[in-house]
């Protein structure tokens, strides 16, 4: 049995990256990886084979990377983020689930370890680095439509909006995609004030990081790009001022009701 | 400024503590947290003062760190998983909150540079250890109605379910609640097949770790403990068996659609 890490190494500092994904990098020869997110590791990857793949060519590499351990060749595939939501982790599952039907030659995939490491996303650090707004129940959606067909993903913005969710939107909005974060947009606005606290989190980790607060009115996806992560607070979500200092946050239920009783 | 870290440390094992936890736990004089989280950190919290409080005293945790902090003593209140995720960090912003509200005494607070540090969450171990149950929208629903009213609840699990959206119960039990989880699978089973793969994770990262798959149709809450993570797949989660493993992961749309067309 020759290992396949699917590995996430968080949203791009090496401050994120677990012991866990760094021992997996480690131990692999082979290293199946977008170009951006390498960076990162540095003089980690001397020795190593580097297998590039352009961005678009996911399912090339996640069967790239099933080839390489079931030829012997200790592997990791390696994503930006958590490698399990949103990410390279399931097209791996998708290819073992079509070689048993058939669809994919599979020869010598029994023989793969595969082991799943999780790893920081992209929610939980804009959300930390403003406070807690997934302090509370909350969902994450992704907006591209490529793969999932609009109604879908509309029926699933319109039972976020009815389950008041904190919403975080992954893959917001695109070159050829530039409708639907404000189509969103409009449906939470028909239960949600327009003051929500939207936080609006760019290149988190890397060194032009820019992570900043807007009402849920002033939401526009004209100032949105690929790169950012865009999270929609829920009705009981605050947005305030300390010291010299802002958050946003979702509070428990319990301490919300207080606080709005008495103020 | 006397920083005041909030710092979630993962599931429960060392191999998932990020170095930017570590170096904030090294760079506290007092530490804020319950023991069961804290023997992870071993000879790290020699010269430290640890400030323990037993689980149910969370306000008084959060106060407790930020007092601290405000008298001088770098600090870090911890907890495990991400700590913004159903967890303290919320509950420090909501006595901020009400200090400005003149709720909370809250002197010197204002002096304290509080900074957030993420996780990897129950919900990542759980979908990690079995493959990639989270690879599409998803949505994390607490069922403790200690702080939240059970018809808000309620209303979350309904659209979770109109949503198809995988879903992560914290909180599933408790001693005191052992109604809700096969209220919650109830309302699922309206909308989603009694064969929908759902994945019970307990004590995630211990030694003690055991991660199964039911059917939607037999979850049953007699089963399930507190420090038990319910993970629910959509219509779309996929339990496959591949050489001698089991798997389970949501694919992207695209990709199921196909395998549907041809199966």
């Amino acid at each position: 049995m020759t290992p396949l890490y699917l590995v996430g190494i968080g949203p791009g500092d090496a401050a994120h990256i677990t012991p866990e994904a760094l021992d997996a990098i480690e131990h692999a020869s082979d290293i199946v990886g977008y170009g951006l997110y390498m960076d990162l590791l540095g003089e980690r990857m001397n020795g190593k084979r580097h297998h590039k793949r352009d961005l678009g060519e996911e399912t090339e590499r996640a069967r790239l990377a099933l080839d390489l351990a079931s030829a012997g060749h200790v592997t990791a595939l390696v994503s930006s983020g958590d490698i399990g939501i949103f990410a390279m982790a399931t097209l791996v599952f998708e290819l073992l689930d079509k070689a048993n039907q058939g669809e994919e030659n599979g020869r010598g995939w029994e023989r793969i370890d595969i082991r799943v490491i999780p790893g920081i996303s992209a929610m939980q650090m804009a959300s930390a680095r403003l406070g807690a707004a997934m302090g509370h129940d909350f969902c994450a959606i992704s907006l591209s439509d490529l793969l999932t067909p609009w109604p879908t993903i509309e029926r699933r913005i319109e039972a976020a909006a009815m389950g008041d969710f904190v919403i975080a939107f992954y893959n917001p909005v695109s070159k050829r995609r530039d409708w639907q974060l404000n189509h969103a947009r409009d449906v939470l606005l028909t239960q949600r004030s327009a003051d929500t606290p939207v936080i609006i989190a760019r290149d988190l980790g890397r060194t032009d990081e820019a992570v900043t607060v807007v009402r849920l009115a002033d939401l526009d996806a004209a100032y949105i790009d690929m790169l950012t992560l865009v999270m929609v607070g829920s009705t009981t979500t605050r947005h305030i001022r300390f010291g010299r200092n802002e958050w946003v946050y979702t509070p428990r239920g319990y301490e919300q009701k207080r606080a709005g009783a008495s103020s």
